[in-house]
């Protein structure tokens, strides 16, 4: 008797694309890679030598065409996210999709449109962006305890995605086509700011300010190196935010959740591993120098929970609704932060 | 040979007082309480078993008036600070007197003035506003390492005051008079922002939100007890704040100086002493449960570095304009928070 | 194209065996559990659920006589270890034998003997004893530092095993087989003890304390549930070891290297994950439960490297002749425990 | 009217010497040192450029002669410590001596005898060693758990001593008077030891190892820069400690007290403040340099707390009998660790 693997092609073969390549044909034992498309000529060398009796495509719409595919993970550049997965819903395809849906909300927005037309005749469909942080043991053990309400309602959500300096002047590349810090580099923490304090919540006002510290290039895209921001939310609840492309040890990823009756840090001690080193300097850990070193576990149990999912015909861990939320909220930011406005929200402002 | 030591007076022995009372009259050696001033009849009485040979006044004018004087310690309720403090000042006795000066920045600028015009006949006379956290130990390590530029430029000042929750009721009575969170509570983040950032340095623009999310009693003086702001200044700096009424653990008063090449965390991992508890519930420790007890050695230094510069006629190691500043930024931090407006400051909007 | 992929046999699936089984058959690419052999009826039954398409047995020599493999983890009781690691051996196939390999010194080095045979023929065969921490990450990266010199020479090697308490009398009953505690508990400290001390070095002598704290039970065995060593080594360095059945908070497995210049410290803040909750109690955050929490990454390593030994022709990361020595040591604590008496080594007193 | 101060007079004013004349001087409110002695010059001058008003003597019999004293603090080289004290006792004089009385048991014993003689017509005689451990906040919070039996009965005791590295050669010149390795640096451990454990609890085992592993002048004096050791004691209990010369990034002195529902640790974190330092090495933290700079407030502590039990007339917070027993035990495994040999102890052979 053979098990049934789900079979999945991989479209991008970049870092996260070999990433999610890795995990699902190596690590989630319902789950064979079996295509996998890219237009880099090393990329398509490394899947050659990486990922045995796989297709490989240079194209996308082929590998769609020819591959015999029931779900697609899309780990391409941001700027193709939306249409690639459209073109796979349509094809009834499940799709995990990396963050984010689009940088702009319209577009991500048609990916919703798309899916829910598609629902109606291939109901057992699935279709997720890939909000990592949902999946991290810690930040679930954190979840757990503010749904049980031990600590009493939340009050304040702060939370940071600040990532190691990187002097080659490949944020100020990045940031052409990247939306933005708030689009970009904050996306996971709106995503679980929606996550905490509820995605249905409306947002009542917000307003950012950032500066360029390290990074004169960034004037031209018009973004920012380090940005802050409050977000406001009806029922009494708010927000701060604080992203970054500075940080001198280590990518510091934390999060903390004040309710109440108590409060709850996700990773406030940020450390690599379990080990301290003495010496004439005094006390030492080391910090994870990326985010996947922080989060590398949590996209394992992202491939296996979304295959399990797609197998079983259950509902996908996170809703695709609230990942263009988080875009939008994401934006909004990024307006202000440029514009100096603080941003008022009116009902209905931020459809969810 | 006797030691000369400065008379000290002691106006208010509430709660602040006593242990200033304490700080200078035993701890330390150049200085002497003669005199305290209180119209509380059992902090008459407290004095009386506690402070050996002290002159006991029910009213501070008396006390000015009869006892023999080198300096003042103004500890009394905040509404009267900047009153006692100019009366003293006009004197021409040295004044400690406890932050803020006033929760109005036009009062508080009065004594400014007063002090001022008084340096012109009493060239040695040290007036100062006591911003304890400057006299941290830890707050100073930290502040050494940003002058020298151990770690580059600051970009990023983030910092909170977050006080043990109280049901009691008190700080919904502690809010008619006390000029409101950030008036209050936030004054010591301000002011240490304004030491790390340059207290010369000029606001653009800053920004406040808050919620009332445990006392109820504060709607009716128009304060919250959780708020967070942003503030932005010339130069690519910021600076995040958070006050709070509400801690379930402990007095947590933690702040962050993030700057270009490394950053520093002081008290990120509140705690009271060096215990740690290992039981069913899993590796704990308990955090020190107000501010005193996290900054007491911290008034000892104050009452040791004031005396020395009363007797040493050194300049004194706070700036009284500087404590004017932050009053003025408290009290727009509050009308930003109570508004909801973000204010813009235009050059010169805060005087230095 | 097909991967080659390990065909490997399970025997044994209690607690330790299904972890095996499932990390060699889900999370290792190339290798495949093609069998499975437990006397245990309900350890079957899960086999049949949980390891599709795998071949199940009854009896261990009937999974060497039918089963097509090529590799046998040994994950029984610890009593067969040593006569299932054998008989394997003799059939030619790669052994993954469970620590230790017996509680009996001269057992233990009865596998050495039949390995060193079998080698002659089979020139690429394969034993290890699964010592799981040295596929730590934590520890691997303390020890790439202790053998680059960056802290100068080892001096004092300090660790422990500590497990959660359990009142259910699970350690009375272990004790029974288990070989005592500094066999059982205290074999993966002793095992990294020669790691980074150097596994040829010569002790001069040990000794050992225990008592009975929390389990009257152990009487019956002639065990301890607490326990303290030292161990003296030739070239003036020292190691301490703790053992431990009464941990109130968890598993709480920490080591210390304290070299010339600088120490090292693994896992001395444990802790469960990234998570700190803070309430009226405190600050305080959880452990893990049991070993396998703490370690589980490892144990996937050590599937993935014995598997990788295996097929790449590549020596195994750990000694055979190590794993003996290490019960040596164990044997002789846990007599000097029992008897009070100090043990003095003469040159050659332990084989390396 | 005037506060009663204790008459202090101070014996020696080196490093300890000068700290203890501070402290009861400018930090003990019901204290006076009115007179110091000392043979050195330098420390003389520093007498009087410090402390005014105080008398000055060369010798010490003078001062005892001439100075009008209620209390001395012996704070001279340890050869002097129990001669100094029994002649200040025979004065009918309060003592506070350093620590260790003696490094000679009998020489120690002789103290207490003189003590318990006098006491005959001086009742209301305090003579207390100074084992300043005890008045550290931390220690205290941790006892006073262990008091109360939060945690259920301590089990096993671990404590260290960890100075420090010091190139400059002090640790070898220091050695020729110090008493060894155990009963100057342990014998804190050891009063803690017995403080924790119970002090009229009986050891039945002790055993010690040690290694010169940085100074190889210490052979010399037949001592070892780096020792551990184990301690049984009737009734199930254990402890083990660790002495070192060789600490590379600071002091680190920490204990746990592990007990049958949990345990504590004091100080496993070492740390100098509350500053943490994130660069590109990672985040660190310094430590304290010396034993006084994490102990500093203990002392002033203990200067206040014995000056209160002279002036009220109540007991002493240490039995000076405890003190002679820590000597005893920690010259026991100094002897333990030269001859290579555990000591097995009958009834009575520690006295208490």
């Amino acid at each position: 008797m053979t098990i049934h693997k789900l079979r999945v092609g991989i479209a991008g073969l970049g870092r996260m694309g070999k990433r999610h390549a890795i995990n699902f044909h190596e690590l989630t034992i319902r789950a064979n890679v079996v295509a996998a498309s890219t237009p880099d000529e090393s990329e398509r060398d490394w899947a050659q030598e990486n990922l045995q009796g796989v297709q490989i495509f240079k194209d996308y719409d082929e590998m769609l065409e020819n591959a015999d595919l029931e779900a697609v993970v899309v780990a391409s550049v941001t700027a193709v996210h939306a249409e690639q997965a459209i073109k796979a819903i349509k094809k009834g395809l499940h799709v995990l999709c990396e963050k984010p849906l689009s940088i702009d909300a319209e577009v991500a927005q048609s990916v919703v449109s798309a899916y829910e037309e598609c629902l109606k005749t291939h109901p057992q469909q699935k279709v997720m962006c890939g909000f990592s942080r949902r999946f991290d043991a810690s930040y679930r053990d954190a979840h757990a305890r503010v749904k049980k309400g031990e600590l009493g309602a939340p009050v304040l959500f702060r939370s940071q995605t600040a990532d190691l300096q990187d002097k080659s002047g490949f944020f100020v590349d990045y940031a052409k086509t990247s939306g933005g810090i708030f689009v970009d580099c904050s996306i996971h923490d709106i995503d679980l700011m929606l996550w905490f304090l509820g995605e249905e919540r409306q947002i009542k006002t917000l307003q950012a300010v950032g500066v360029i510290a390290l990074h004169p290039g960034l004037e031209a895209s018009n973004d920012r190196d380090n940005a802050i921001a409050t977000v406001e939310f009806e029922g009494g609840k708010m927000a701060a935010l604080y992203c970054s492309r500075m940080m001198a040890a280590g990518q510091e990823d934390t999060t903390e959740i004040i309710c109440e009756r108590g409060s709850l840090r996700v990773n406030m001690q940020v450390r690599k591993n379990h080990v301290e080193i003495h010496d004439s300097q005094g006390a030492r850990r080391e910090l994870p120098q990326h985010y996947y070193e922080r989060f590398r576990e949590a996209f394992v149990t992202e491939a296996y929970e979304f295959t399990e999912c797609c197998l079983n015909n259950t509902p996908p861990p996170i809703s695709l609704q609230g990942s263009v939320k988080a875009v939008i909220i994401g934006q909004a930011l990024q307006r202000s932060m440029i514009t100096g406005e603080k941003i008022f929200f009116h009902e209905g402002a931020i459809k969810d």
